[in-house]
């Protein structure tokens, strides 16, 4: 692990002046402030706070609502900032767009604001960051996302291997026997390992597995339209949503269609969002406890910048059961007999 | 969650009566203490410690050294110490037999000994607890062993995908084309991740994956005999072992059979027992982090007793870089040009 003693060596200064440079000081020049951060950054530095010193961390949101509890975002903030803000760290959030991304290097950003580490909601594979993450210093915690071999960076979330097959095998014991699935596109890793994690739950419970039983697309409306028709013409009884924005539409097209759920058409959401109370009729979904999720994330970057390297930190899933999930074909005719 | 009041409702006593049961007076009945014992159990009930009340949690040890510092088991149970010995919680190591599963459940066994959650450290598949802990009510923390769908169970370990590819990734780099993986049986969860873990990685590195690749055996003498020749006989110029007792052997062999190390066979090895220091040449391993896995787990035990129902903990791999691993043949033909 570097020291400000390294960056000192290496470009021939004195360690007050290092300090200064990383610390703001209005008496460095911006020439000598930008050198010390690329040759912190070259030499894999990252902040360690010491007694007394303010320790500051940074929530990074992208596309993400988090101003109000209903948005998907507010409890994990919450979640986080309860177990941060007692612990004296100050928590900034900070807006997370493509331009801030391609204007500087992460660690180069993390050291010139003077965050000690940072969690992310809501990044794309395609974010530039994304390549930073592999070998980035500064403590990192991605919620839903994955980047394995840096030991500066843990993955934080819901066990979606889990989630699912509840989801699935609580169908199969309601009577279904073809269950379908729709996603958005699989830019994301969550979306990609959700994807995975059905196929893994259908075979998990000897349903058929057939690929054609999924469809997704990158707008939600495209998705039904395109792959509704054709999930119902092959006799799924059940569809299972990536997410509950798209459970949410579902519902509203079904209800278009005069497809009763769940009478003739089971539905099954992933997250909880506030919103699934108030679905017609309200939501099942696989519950993601989000405030539970902001505690662990703030717990596995408080060990990162410990030096903990803490991998992978997942919460259980929970099926939630409210009424657009019902008995299937297999059922009803056991009840009719 | 099930209350002592729930449990004297059920059974038309006192609470003070329950209270004294399960904490074991003396002026209760044994026929009244197993009445009550039973019937938290099939309530779900588990002991949530009161301001004042002693805690008291345990770790069950089977087949494991963890009585001196070279022992495996020796750094986790210290580090699990570390925590929670300072945070008020009594630690008490109980010797897990086949003999005391059979003799008990495991949530009747937990509530008469008075314990608020376990970590168990080297189960196997066939361990009759196993199916209790699909449905268990007291907080389980299992070390590389994974349950899924209960919320009072956890699986902690480090993450055995990202430890395989780092060793074969730095394979190849090595310049080694064809490497194969000598395994003890598959009978625990694991074993049965890493040797999945093993293939994942030579389909992440572009490497060939045929099945034949690997070999196993019950007895670590047999494994060896039957298929070291195989593997070399196929080619392969690195093998990767299960656990560093399995490399230790091979390394021994080699010796033996006048095959040098890493001259014409490279081996890495998996866990970096602290005996890897001294083997002949220095064993080359995928470092498991015990302390710290030990201090996980201790926090894993400690949520899940605070109802936060963490499924999965997994910390960073490391590869440790000793001598029995060398460069491959592409390396020495270009070092040679």
């Amino acid at each position: 692990m570097a020291t400000m003693d390294d960056i000192a060596r290496r470009l021939g200064i004195s360690r007050g002046t290092v300090s200064k440079a990383l610390s703001g000081a209005a008496d460095v020049s911006e020439t000598m402030r930008k050198s010390v951060v690329e040759t912190a950054v070259e030499l894999g530095y990252s902040r360690i706070s010491r007694t007394g010193e303010s320790r500051r961390v940074c929530v990074f949101v992208e596309n993400m609502a988090y101003e109000k509890p209903e948005d998907f975002g507010w409890e994990i903030i919450t979640g986080f900032r309860k177990l941060a803000e007692p612990g004296g760290y100050q928590v900034d959030i900070v807006p997370l767009t493509e331009e801030l991304q391609r204007s500087i290097p992460y660690d180069e950003y993390m050291l010139r604001s003077g965050y000690q580490g940072s969690l992310f909601l809501g990044l794309s594979l395609l974010d530039p960051w994304m390549a930073d993450f592999r070998t980035c210093a500064a403590p990192t915690v991605l919620y839903d996302n994955q980047v394995r071999s840096n030991p500066a960076v843990t993955q934080v979330g819901i066990d979606n291997i889990e989630g699912m097959d509840l989801a699935v095998a609580r169908l199969k014991e309601l009577g279904h026997r073809k269950v379908g699935y729709l996603s958005t596109a699989l830019g994301s890793y969550i979306y990609q390992a959700r994807y995975a994690a059905f196929f893994h739950a259908l075979r998990q419970n000897k349903l058929p597995a057939q690929r054609e039983l999924a469809g997704y697309a990158f707008r939600l409306t495209e998705c039904l339209e395109k792959h509704l028709p054709r999930l119902l013409d092959r006799g799924c009884t059940a569809i299972i949503c990536s997410h509950d924005l798209l459970a949410h539409m579902l519902l509203i097209h079904c209800l278009e269609l005069g497809i009763s759920v769940p009478g003739q058409l089971s539905v099954i959401g992933f997250d909880d969002l506030p919103l699934c109370q108030y679905t017609i009729p309200p939501l099942s979904t696989v519950r993601q406890n989000r405030t539970e999720l902001g505690k662990s994330a703030f717990y596995a970057l408080s060990s990162l910048i410990e030096r903990t390297p803490i991998s992978t930190l997942l919460l259980h899933a929970e099926l939630v059961e409210r009424r657009s999930a019902g008995p299937g074909p297999d059922r009803e005719t056991t009840e009719q007999q």
